[in-house]
Order: C-alpha cells, then structure tokens, then sequence
C-alpha cells in the first residue's frame, strides 16, 4: 500500500472506533432514537470515505500493476465483484446539472 | 393522497421521465462514460426524492390513521419492510457532530 | 427505550466493534484491498441494521405518542429531517415485481 | 463504448422507461403508498445496475488506456471524482465473513 493512503485509512478507522465508544454510551444512557440514528449514519460516513481511500490505493496499486501485465480483464471482474458486495456504486446526487 | 404530496410526486416523476431520455440519448452517443455515469446517479437522486415525498405522505395519512386505530404493531412492520426492500435507510453523512 | 430494542442495538454496535478491531488489524497487516474493502462495507451494513432497530423503536414509542397527542406534523418533520442526514431513504433494489 | 456494454445499458435505461410509466399511472391512480415506494426502489436498483455496466465500460477501455499511456493519476483522480457525485460506493452488505 502507499503510505500515504494507508495512513489516512487508519486514522480513518481509528477515529470510527473512537467514535462508535461515544454512540455506544449514547445509547447505553438511552438518549433520544433520531441523535443517536444521525450518529450511526455519521459512522457509515466515515467507513465510506475509508473505503474511497482503500478504493483509491487499489486502483494506483494493483489494478496499475494488473493492466500493465495484460491481465485488465481479470482484475476489472475482481473490481466489479468487490464493488457488488457494496451495496451501491451509485446512489442520490443533488448537484449534477445535464 | 395529500393534493400537495401527489402534485410534487407526479412532478418529480415527470421529469425523470424527461430526464431519462436525455440520458438515453447521451449514451446512444457514446458520450464519455463517467458522464453519463453522473447523470444515472442524478436521475437515482430525484427518484430518492420523490421516495421521501411518498414516505411523508405515508406517515401523515396511513400511519397515522393506524396508529389512532391502535394498530402500531402492523403498521410498523409493513413500515419497516417497506424500507426492507429499499437499500439503505441511513447511509455516509458527512456534517453530523456529537 | 423498549428493552427489546436496547437490548439488541447495544449487542449490535458492540459486534461492530470487535470486527472493527479485526479490520484496523487488517489494514495494519496490509492485506489485500478488495478483502478489507469489503469488510469495510459488511461493518456499514452492521451500522445500517442498528440504525432500522433504532427507527423501529422510535416509530413504536415516540411518534406512536406524538401521534396520539396530535402532534403529527412535528413528529413527521422530525423523522424526514432524521432520514435527510442519512443518505438514502431507499436505493438498488432487485426482487420487486409490479 | 464496447458493443455489448452499450446494449446493455441501452436496454437497461429503455426498460427503465417503461417500469417509470407504470408507477407514474401507480401514482397517479393513488396506489398504497408502500406499493408505489417499492417500485421507485426498483427503479432505483434498475439505473444501479446500468451504472455498473457504464464503470466496467469505463474500466475496460478509457482506464485501461489511460493506465497503458501513463496517466494512472489522472484517470484515478477523474475515477474518484465520478464516484464522488454518486452517493456511496459502499454500504449495507450482510454476507461477508472475516
């Protein structure tokens, strides 16, 4: 991995688990359902932008690697079988004008 | 139906529909895919759109009425199914503190 | 809180936990990214299932009391504004037929 | 575009259309809500799966000649920027094991 994105990956998960102590208290001391749901979406939130990072990493690694050795299909099909086990490539935007 | 929900919902499908061919042009084209990609996930987003308007309309009608009838029990479940068959209630937020 | 719903929310976040600690591990120990990516994405799903047990229960304690009390508008205005921070009320569906 | 890939998602996004016409008559005929919700979920999931085939387009040729020519940074940065206009590239999984 590159330092740089294994780096940011860490402190990614690292300030999740920090996080999910603090919603896990909220919860245990039964604060209000919506404040406590609007900090769990925050926490998916967060594991997103890991998986972007890890995502980002793969491409400038493997997939590089992999397309200069000619194996570009085998490693698109790994790619899209990853991304299958997530449940949406694509999803709600607001800003994208025609 | 509220008059106001089914007017904005109607709205709101229309112009996906309007949308949605100017997509399919775009990729008879062979437009740049990850164009074409933006403008599947905007054509995603005003259907999530009108999927809220729905929602709300659900819980100020239906729900409503049932839960005033005493029956919680079944409307909550047909509820939470309903959103079974949808992804994601909750999903990466970006702006939420604790 | 229904004791029920704390019960099994709290169990939830706290097996998130213990697979967060195993994917920090993972990304220490530099696997490769596909597996981490998609472990990364089962904890969101773990996340998302906590956060329908949570609305579940809102919906059957307070917006059933709000409702009761009349006070349908807030409670709706409330709950839409909940599922606003969270990105997608619904999204990829497979199984629906019309 | 490879033949294949723009056949299927022509056909994808034409099928699309004709699903859309059916739940603008749900909606206009005032469906139960939930029934309705459940199709512009399906919608959703429709347009989902054209965006995979328009990444594995994407992929297969603009990347992979981009990565042969040497502009591996810049194909990436353009890559995570598309997918940062849809909305998640992961979420919910339920199936994975560690």
């Amino acid at each position: 991995m590159k330092m740089e994105h294994k780096r940011k990956a860490l402190n990614g998960l690292k300030t999740v688990r920090g996080h999910l102590d603090a919603v896990i208290l909220m919860l245990d001391e039964e604060r209000y359902c919506p404040d406590t749901m609007k900090q769990v979406s925050a926490l998916q939130g967060s594991l997103e932008r890991v998986n972007r990072i890890l995502l980002e990493n793969h491409l400038e690694t493997c997939v590089q690697d992999a397309i200069a050795e000619g194996r570009t299909p085998e490693i698109v099909d790994e790619l899209m079988e990853t991304m299958r086990y997530t449940s949406a490539l694509t999803g709600p935007t607001k800003e994208v004008k025609l």
